[in-house]
């Protein structure tokens, strides 16, 4: 019998975007899931949810975004399923501050560049020791495993209120292709991306309405961007990307 | 009983390569197939090993890729199946030209823009045409109908002997955003993918050496490429892309 | 006596633009100028105007841009002023053509490829033979010669209503970095300028209002335009700039 | 009798390379010049050696480039010349670090953001408070004040031996182009450099040959990129630029 392979994703939220979404979708694919977040009551809730029939799922909660957290628990994700193979990792966390450039404290600017930027770090780090590790797989692509980001309109252009997110998303951004760039000739796929327009979460929802959430021509599904995301772990080695953008089809860009 | 939807591609050569692989897909996954490209008799042939089992398919040869011709040719595609909607269609033609640019004539400065401009407008205004005038296709995303290019490292990057080849690569590149932002409103998608690295063809395995061809962390096979074209073609109208990228695993970029 | 180096530019209009305003500032600071456009008698109008003091000016008219009427143009300068150096080139014509896609007829759309894309291949394949046959001239930053193309927003977006005119501005852009490194290694200096915003011209002044035309914060004067092309032909072969963008100060962008 | 203007440069090294170049241009141009740097005897040094004539010098040395120790030297330049206007600063600092990711420790990737990133928020948040004080300068292109970072291949880059460096210098380009757009509208001109190539300084020229850095065709000299700076900081309202990029003559990109 054969072992299920683990997808690894960190940043989850309340689980209605798209770490969420892609959890349950690489579930569905065949996969146990290791879930990194913040607020581990929620966490192990919704580990808790996705483990029926074959899967396996299991929470590996921080307290915050930051390279040492992020960095354990991943070492913890390993511990958890000593036999298995990593094939999949996403790093979906996301610190985002919209405001006035003067208004930006120093601690968000900390927060903002822990969460996006050193938090990835840690996570592709161990993401790609973890795959180096291992044995190429054919049956998904020929590869020994794919880094996912979820990239951002703000990966691609700073802009009046977003000094400070743009900065880590463009940092972001430039570590996929590094990282792209280093490990592809061990077979190692790393993918960016850039999720431009609206997510429908419970978030969004309640900031915009209902007519938007419900409309899929404006607003982005969470499980759109998943599947997008096991399409990209799919890839096969001989054509595979480094960056693809997403919106819906109404997005005026 | 269902009509099967039409997969019209422009750009065929001798069936090796990315034109070819996407018209076998397509008839694979329910589509009748119209080719468009020079050299009749081997269009004309290839149409015929398309045609088995459900799948029909037919050869509209034209003499050059220049506005009119394509046309035409597109046109035509129309009359021979009146009842079927078109739902993909792919310019992958392209005049590759690579010489020092004191060496470029004007005749082949006319060329590289009538096969990779003016053509691409002409297939693009029809297809758009017709895209328009269908209803959107639920089963396939949401859609009314998927444009696709193909493009290559050109498209981002002029080079030292790429002077005419990537100037009409950027204005095809460019055709496509302008197309996606004009379009997308109308749930008509169109999306651009950049071939970054050497296809596997008979043309190009005769000039490296077969070791390349059948490696695929080396080389692009045009088989993979055409899974990315029918991935963009079922994406959901909530996310979808207008540009990726593709390369082999180990290509240096 | 010394003999005063040439600046040829392409695209004049009725003068009030950018083409006209470095005409002036390159007559100042010592060059003679040749100017190559359309409608011939306002042409050696403005050619006369220029001729003052110490600066010679002659008009060199088209009737319409393409490869040949330009090639012919540039080399008529040559012959012109048989024993001076070419130091400048500003291909600064363009045909601007903005109109939802599926209006633009074949002839826009030639015209669009002719004047910003033929006739700068042209007028660069001159430039360029004339510059490589000069010696290096120390006074001027250590070059043969700096061949400088005008650029706009749709050089690096095309957008719902430029499919046409943004796919010749991004074939024109490809032309001048494949330039760049194909012939800076013979310290020939090529550069494309990015003009984001709304120029001052007696067009502008007529369609807009009389405040934006005399607010600087807003409108793009085509004096300091000019004065960015005189210091990219003055930038040392140590440093110099392949892209720069121009806007107003209080431009959105 | 007027006040001469302060230039404010951080990133000095040992005065052999851009900071040096530029502060010594600045000078010759009418500026009193601060310097913000570690190692305080060189800077002292250095401030000295400025000190000639009219200019007034003054350094501002700090024990490590992080968003405190910065902020506290810029604020310490203002009560240097309580009297006078700051008019252009100059983020010229960067660690740079180049090895195999896995190498790269969390020390090394704390020190790439404190020094490329967050010292510079601290550096171009000053400066815009001290900006937007102070009234447009009609001497100087109409502005309050012009703020210029120093960028590098890698602003534009990731590859394989760059992923901490690189994505720093993303997430620098990024705050340039956000406070370009935000306080353009305020008239304080916000510029971005790209350094594409190797630089003529001290360290440079004992790791490469003397033919190397004697030749401009290959090597980029400190004052040509000073000379950018200037011309940048003069640049009118009506027509400033966001992004330059710098190389060689004869650099191959």
């Amino acid at each position: 019998m054969s072992v299920r392979p683990i997808f690894v994703v960190a940043g989850i939220g309340n689980s209605s975007g798209t770490g969420g979404a892609s959890a349950r979708l690489f579930a569905k694919a065949g996969y146990n899931i290791a879930l990194i977040s913040r607020e581990s009551d929620r966490l192990h809730k919704f580990a808790a949810e996705l483990k029926t029939g074959d899967t396996d799922a299991a929470a590996f909660p921080i307290s915050d975004y930051n390279y040492r957290d992020v960095q354990s628990a991943f070492r913890a994700v390993r511990t958890r399923w000593p036999a298995a193979d990593v094939r999949v990792a996403l790093f979906n966390a996301g610190f985002r501050i919209g405001k006035p450039f003067l208004e930006i404290t120093e601690e968000e600017l900390d927060r903002a560049m822990d969460t996006n930027v050193k938090a990835a770090f840690a996570f592709a780090r161990e993401a790609i020791a973890v795959f180096r590790a291992q044995s190429i797989d054919e049956a998904r692509g020929g590869k020994r495993g794919t880094l996912l980001f979820t990239g951002a309109t703000s990966s691609l252009r700073g802009n009046t209120t977003t000094a400070a997110f743009s900065a880590a998303k463009f940092a972001l951004r430039s570590l996929s292709q590094s990282l792209n760039k280093e490990f592809g000739r061990e077979n190692i796929h790393v993918a960016h991306v850039v999720i431009d327009g609206g997510i429908v979460t419970d978030l969004s929802k309640s900031r915009r309405d209902d007519e938007w959430a419900a409309n899929p021509d404006v607003a982005l599904s969470p499980e759109s961007i998943a599947k997008s995301y096991l399409y990209l772990a799919n890839q096969d080695r001989s054509a595979w990307t480094w960056e693809l953008d997403l919106r819906p089809a109404h997005e005026k860009w």
